[in-house]
């Protein structure tokens, strides 16, 4: 194989405006190099990379926006360290892969095939995951690609929490709830039992809070239920998404607001949630503003009360609560988001300490509080490194 | 006026295939008759009166189905009984009057106008209501025409539950969360007061589990979060609608399933929830096969789980839980659904006797269960009645 002597994997996760990788030792799994592609302040696309002391490398605005100019631009850069960097293995994260690809799986042409089938499933992101994944096979024709799902985390969650209630001939077309953020979930998980083996048995809420959101329940060890289903559009309401609504809701828009089906997507995918409420949808903007603009103050509050109703469902899917713990951009950042988040929620046991939240301790629940409350940061890219590392040395073996 | 000497005020509850009535004396409001008309085991239309003491008046089929050829006989033989039981005052349940319109109301011609603007809102049930006041305006054209809308109940409940996550401008076209079987909330309600007006300062959550479900979060007397929202297909799953979906399922059904707007309603109304797993929706037959039939076993763990899942997040609404009833055709009926439901819920302070369960007891809860847990009968049109009393008492006022 001639990948034999290279000695990193690059893992890469790329949405539909921006892209985050790492570059990691491909025998010890030590960070080498991350970096970015993303749109600046002067919304301009921005390519930063830095080694493991947070050094920049490379640190400059791109002549052109969008994912694909940034892997470009990614592309020529570490053919420049190629000989520092040898890459033999490149992880793609992948929000859906339908019902029958769930695990990591080293990509071929007849998975890109069959994935490019479910299209359908997630039309906003697999069409520009596999053009991502075919810039880098060109770039890279002698690495080994894989394929990370976000839906693997959640492959076994119970029927009543997996299937809609909808006519079976929808589910043999893979509509079921898949569920997402699940190498952000497999990471925080990877952690608390590298922490504490016991929390195998425990009852486990994580909140993954970004532009993105969702939130699952463990319990066992084994994702039980979550909120987000089918699409990233669902569950709890996000920066630009509404997540779930009453189907009604859609007929209206539909009926009497005559919006196209594409129209419709656009909607519910990019000008609402927060954005629909305050104009704006920036967490970081709206914490800072909600002392002066109602609507800031009301598109915060809207967030966190869905979350403090998710945490009590979730926790009911569950028969109780042990450990609630906060990740992502804002529930590992903002502190006002969590404190709001675990106000008035002693009688599920949830009680945390002020001056620990606010100094971003890693615990921040009380002595008395019967739920560990705690403060995370998240890694899917080190996840997927990992996953890859076990698929090329398997691949070795067979 | 010349309804002042008439003495009856006659509830109508219909549905779209299905309608209750009871007549109640104008001055004391105890119900004189009651009865339906709705399909029975050979599914022919049915026409049942009954008086106080539930002898039968009439009790035959009905040479057509549907809701206005029963109305026809209803009319017809109120008719026959009218010097007997004259009516001066007739109540309407309506589902929904649009955003002005929540609390009971004399029915004039620019309410019905009004109401028929907002057809967009409940397209399956605003046109049947307006047919069916009309003819009961041409059967009694002497007696008062009261608009009691499911709306009411909900009217005040906070921001943060009352707006979806969309554009202002579908506001300003009525999209809200309104909330349903308001009647039925506010019957269980004014029945707790009675009993303990301690309970204005209590946490509440009633279920309305019938073939329609809802289920609603009362914080000091007021309602502050309901599972339904702008439709009575929202909310929790129920007899044969989805319930809230992820949007991204609705995007599937029309991108991938090629399903019209109509077909989709159709879909998500009549032929989604428990009967699309189960290949039926009948509880108590659903509840019979589950022994043998692993369909309806699904079915009902689905609906319970929905149910505990939402115990759980309406306690977050409010900070804590206190009394938990059971209503609703299911609510009140079904020990087993009941019981199913309270499992593993003793982290929220929900342990009930199940003797007490089996046996059909008003309080079904252990002494130690911090929640207490009632199963009370409601009565929608008991409420009607009652609005429509003082509104007529207060247009002779003035």
């Amino acid at each position: 194989m001639s990948t034999a002597c290279a000695q990193y994997i690059l893992a890469v996760n790329s949405g539909s405006s921006s892209l985050k990788f790492g570059l990691y030792q491909k025998d010890n799994l030590l960070m080498a190099l991350h970096g970015s592609v993303k749109p600046n302040s002067s919304d301009e696309n921005h390519f930063i990379v830095q080694d493991h002391h947070n050094e920049f490398l490379a640190n400059h605005p791109l002549a052109h926006s969008g994912v694909l100019p940034g892997i470009k631009e990614l592309i020529s850069w570490l053919h420049g360290q190629r000989t520092r960097y040898p890459i033999s293995a490149i992880a793609h994260r992948l929000v859906q892969g339908g019902p029958n690809h769930r695990e990591p799986e080293i990509i071929t042409p007849q998975l890109l095939k069959q994935i490019h089938q479910f299209t359908y499933l997630a039309p906003n992101h697999i069409p520009i995951a596999l053009e991502v994944i075919k810039a880098f096979q060109a770039g890279f024709p002698d690495a080994v690609q894989v394929a990370c799902f976000d839906t693997y985390f959640h492959k076994d969650m119970p029927a009543y929490a997996k299937h809609y209630p909808l006519p079976a001939k929808y589910q043999e077309q893979g509509l079921q709830r898949y569920g997402f953020h699940g190498l952000s979930y497999e990471y925080i998980m990877g952690k608390l039992i590298t922490k504490s083996p016991g929390v195998l048995k425990k009852k486990v809420v994580i909140a993954h809070l970004g532009n993105g959101a969702s939130m699952v329940a463990i319990k066992n060890g084994r994702s039980v239920d979550t909120t987000m289903g089918l699409s990233p559009m669902g569950g709890l309401v996000m920066g630009t998404r509404s997540g779930d609504l009453d189907p009604g809701v859609l007929l209206f828009l539909l009926n009497k607001g005559k919006l196209s089906t594409k129209e419709l997507d656009d909607l519910l995918s990019r000008d609402s949630g927060l954005k629909a409420i305050a104009g704006y949808s920036d967490m970081e903007t709206l914490v800072l503003n909600q002392a002066r603009d109602q609507k800031a103050a009301e598109a915060i509050t809207t967030f966190c009360y869905q979350i403090k109703r998710s945490i009590g469902a979730l926790a009911a899917a569950m028969g109780g609560l042990d450990i609630l713990v906060f990740t992502g951009g804002i529930g590992e950042n903002s502190a006002v988001i969590r404190e709001y988040i675990c106000q008035d929620m002693a009688f599920l046991g949830i009680r945390i300490n002020k001056r620990l939240n606010n100094k971003g301790h890693r615990i921040i629940s009380k002595k008395n509080s019967t739920v560990t409350v705690r403060v995370m940061a998240t890694d899917e890219a080190a996840v997927m490194a990992k996953h890859t590392q076990t698929l090329i040395s398997k691949s070795f073996i067979s």
